[in-house]
């Protein structure tokens, strides 16, 4: 077992460490001492429960442990799950010390921890994160919410976890596909607040992808890092944080388009990290760095299915609801992000109607 | 038309203006510039929007107004009703600058505030209270969300609104009986934290009940000064908020035994108060004060009508969920209150078989 790094998100009273390392959930790790009250709920899903659940209960002592099993998927990521948690935490008489343990990838975290911070208007909650996405990303921040069929993640609040305990063994399990979806907002972390951390990868790449523990757990360590730095500045997504959103707006409008599950998030997210890099004052050397690591991770640089009238429409329709007008996150340089609020639509359908650089 | 009185909630970058005055809202008071985007949607409901609605769609300019009408009533402060909210909100394309105003009692202020801390993980906003329980006391302090069939309030989120706006005028249109069952609260802003306060409350009684405006408007602005004041120590509901539930762990039990809607909440609390006075170290004196003036707004101050082992029973019930061990808000003399969670079994049972004192 390697040695367990620590990284604490700085939000004053709301403080919370991230402990990331190989094994130890496995190892009779005693999540009992993070427990405070005398019981607690383990929000899980269907793929993850026959693999892990066990290993959880076994590790719990001394405490009451309930358990919501939920249909997996992102289809499944609505206010009828959330309400099935509810129910079930009404049903166990939970009180306002009873923790919540989200034990799944983004889509679990999300609606557990939304049910978390409704019920008795905030539970304690715990995040064990076992997709690589919601490892180096998803689980850190404290967005939590579920979809509206009017939009993406339109149901929720902010509700910071307790600790966020992350074990890569359990990337052993996940599909290859998942498995490199999640490299792409690794990749973004590089490309908007660390040069040094994106040379790194260029570096490591093969290695990651070959699930080396010692860089694995460098790359979570050093993308939560950054994403810890950005949310201590900004909790709410008012400034600094709509950073994180780098390739969003076009990955967002590109997975609507297809339909959802037709490309995972973080190939979506890819293909729009390279729009927006193209819409960046960005030197030819760097955009294409990121579109050869982009590539050697095996995600979509392009996308030529949506006709670009069809995806800026979508675009515009996500602009409606999330704000006034449509705001870009630009790279200056690879590793400096910045917010453009003043791009023009010609750029955009430019970009748009770029088939490859 | 009466001077504004405005208190301030000291909530660091959350605080927010309390304003009260009496017909201030129907002499074309601008709310346009407390709506910062371009859209508002208000929440009121069927008893509230033929009489009022008009006039705040008069007194709102160069801004969208939507609207949701829900129907009246404790029975309807459900995840549905929030729900309804939250799809209008979807349907018209609403944004995080979208200012939610809340127009009706306690129930629309619950659901509007639960709604616009959900959306989109919280919208802007304004509580305009027409009940005189709502406006000394539910308006303030952020608390919002809906019941769940196991429990009042089980679903929801602590939100601050951006401003209360209190109008005695709203008062005319109110019943005698609910009227008489906000001063439950108002008395107990007084029992718990201010001796002076009560002492004015007994002094002025008769002209408050005879909805002398000076009065009312002093008693409004008393009483939030009392919880904003509390509230601004312990928003979160960890510490001194509590002394704010004085006659509630027994109220509520009376509410359930009798059924919700047979005795009004402050009806119940009134009946609660005196049972809590009856086992704190109160002398007759202090005691008689509590029960006359109570009496003397024609609020119970005893109930014969449920057994005391059902009733304990109740209480106990509340207790699974609210919290490890009954808590119990007592008082040391008539303005000052204190948490005492070692009160023993045999003296709460005296005290529910007391009929009278």
């Amino acid at each position: 077992m390697t040695n367990l790094q620590t990284i604490e998100v700085d939000l004053g009273k709301k403080s919370y460490p991230i402990m990331v390392g190989d094994g130890y959930l496995s190892n009779r790790y005693q999540l009992s001492p993070y427990i405070d009250g005398h019981d607690c709920m383990i929000v899980t899903n269907e793929t993850i429960a026959p693999i892990y659940l066990k290993l959880f209960l076994d590790n719990i002592e001394d405490k009451v442990i309930n358990t919501v099993i939920l249909p997996d998927g992102e289809e499944h990521k609505t206010i009828q799950s959330a309400q099935i948690v509810l129910d079930k935490l009404v049903e166990c008489g939970a009180n306002r010390d009873t923790t919540i343990i989200a034990l799944g990838g983004g889509v679990i975290g999300d609606i557990a921890g939304f049910s978390a911070a409704c019920y008795m208007r905030g539970l304690p909650f715990i995040q064990i994160p076992t997709t690589f996405l919601s490892q180096v990303d998803a689980s850190v921040g404290g967005k939590t919410g579920v979809n509206h069929e009017g939009g993406k993640n339109l149901i929720g609040a902010f509700h910071q976890p307790k600790m966020v305990l992350i074990d890569i063994a359990f990337l052993e399990t996940l599909s290859d596909r998942h498995f490199r979806g999640g490299f792409s907002e690794v990749i973004k972390h590089g490309a908007i607040a660390d040069a040094k951390y994106f040379s790194w990868l260029e570096e490591n790449i093969d290695n990651l992808l070959k699930k080396n523990a010692e860089k694995l757990i460098e790359a979570i360590t050093r993308s939560c890092k950054i994403k810890a730095s950005i949310i201590s500045r900004d909790e709410y997504d008012i400034g600094v944080r709509s950073l994180l959103n780098f390739g969003h707006t076009f990955g967002h409008a590109i997975e609507k388009c297809l339909g959802y599950g037709q490309w995972l998030h973080g190939e979506a997210i890819a293909a729009g990290m390279l729009m927006a890099a193209r819409l960046s004052a960005l030197s030819n050397e760097d955009l294409a760095r990121l579109k050869n690591l982009l590539t050697s991770v095996g995600l979509p640089t392009t996308q030529t299915e949506i006709q670009a009238e069809k995806l800026f429409e979508a675009m515009k329709l996500d602009k409606k609801i999330q704000a006034k007008k449509l705001r870009f996150i630009l790279l200056k340089s690879i590793g400096e992000g910045y917010i453009d609020e003043d791009v023009s639509d010609v750029s955009v359908m430019e970009v748009l109607n770029y088939s490859d650089i």
